[in-house]
Parts: C-alpha cells; structure tokens; sequence
C-alpha cells in the first residue's frame, strides 16, 4: 500500500455552526464547502490546512453513527483518513493479508468524490482508520 | 494567527513496539527517530506521511499525561498540532484575546526542538490542540 499522505481529518461535532466560528476566526483555517451524504447521515463542513482537509461531521439522524459516537462520550477526531495511491481495493487485499480486520470489504462513495474504506480501530491501534482514492 | 498546516498528531498508545509495525508495514510509513521528552514524561516515535508527522507517544512514568490519558480509556488522537508561521508567543496573545482558554501562558521547549504551547480543549471543540513553530 502507498500513503502520500493524510487525506483527511475527520471530527465529530455536535452541531456545525457552533464549532465553525472556531475554526474559521480563531484558527484562521479556510472553509470552503458544505455536503450532506445521507448514507452515512451526516453533514460535513470542509475546512483546509496545508495538503489536510479537516472534515467536520455532524449527525443528520440520531441513528448516524456519528451521533453516537457522541453520545458515549466521544469527542474530537472521530477518524483518520489516508490517500492511497495505488488503489483502495488493492489496500484492502494488502490489509486482509497483515490480519487487519476490514469494516468495508471493497470501496465505496464517500464525501467529496472520493472512493474510500473504513478498517476496524481494533486493528488499527484504536484509530478509527480511512483509506482513500481520487 | 497565520497556521501554514498540521505539523503533526499526536496519538498515544501503550507499548510503541508493539504498534510500530501497524505504521511502518502495514502502512508503510517511514519511522526516522525516536526521542525521550523528559518534562512530558514520554518517549516518542515520529513517523512522516506527506507534510505530517506522526508522532507516537509512550508514557514512561505512571504519572504521564499520556498514561492518564490512556487509563482514562483515551485512545488514538490525543492532540493535533498545527504549524503557526507568526509565532507561537502571538498566537498565544490572539488565542486568549478571543477566549480561548491556554494550558501554556508562554511558549516552552517540546519534542524535535519546536517551541510549542497547548490550548486547552474545553476551548478548542474537544480536540487538546498544541500550536507550534521551528
């Protein structure tokens, strides 16, 4: 597998428009766009520092997996995501064969047109971990 | 307060031997050294990924923040430092100009020789944020 770098930096927040001020007028970051993905029922603000997207994800439902991630008690960055460059399919296989336990067998859509693939924190040393493609 | 990128993650773990596998063959990051921060009590191990570091920390006392970190169930993330081009001394001044509350009032030595200050996370949205500067 072949990391360039890290794609993204995903944080859980309650709500957007509480947090953005924050990230904007304190930290001076660029935010430039807005996206709902329903099937990962969330709302995600897209903030840029240097090559990192910052990816501030608020639940759309109480059942999105981000909500409860807050409601036991999680805060801050929710997850990792890295920019493979020879495929996330091929780095699924890879991660299959080193043990590593998958949570998406094959890509799958994600936010910003990216084709991307969760493996499980329990094999990622408790980062919950991203892989991505353009 | 100009932040030019994410100097580096800082994620906290039990064993760094046992988790640098995962990093350098699994994800095929490069490991390039590994340091002791006698004040923070930590021994950290920095891997880079694009214009990231990643930094690993190990307690090496029971009185670690990072071993209460990890007592306290705290896994993965344990702060994000971003890279401030004007100085960590003004960002400081700024900071606390829009509220934010500051774990360090003044800048002090940290790991791989940057002068560095954290925010405290009440302030920061959840996230321990460390601003830092060569």
């Amino acid at each position: 597998m072949k990391i360039s770098r890290i794609e993204h930096l995903g944080i859980a927040v309650q709500s957007i428009a509480d947090v953005l001020p924050y990230y904007t007028d304190v930290l001076g970051l660029e935010f430039y766009k807005e996206e709902v993905v329903e099937d990962q029922k969330v709302k995600t603000a897209f903030l840029k520092v240097g090559e990192v997207k910052i990816e501030l994800l608020e639940p759309t439902s109480p059942d999105s997996t981000i909500q409860k991630f807050l409601d036991n008690g999680g805060r801050g960055v929710h997850h990792v995501a890295f920019k493979v460059e020879d495929g996330v399919a091929n780095a699924l296989v890879q991660c299959e064969g080193n043990g590593i336990r998958l949570i998406d067998k094959a890509p799958r859509c994600g936010a910003d047109s990216l084709k991307i693939a969760f493996l499980h924190p329990k094999s990622t040393c408790g980062i919950l971990t991203e892989l991505c493609e353009e």
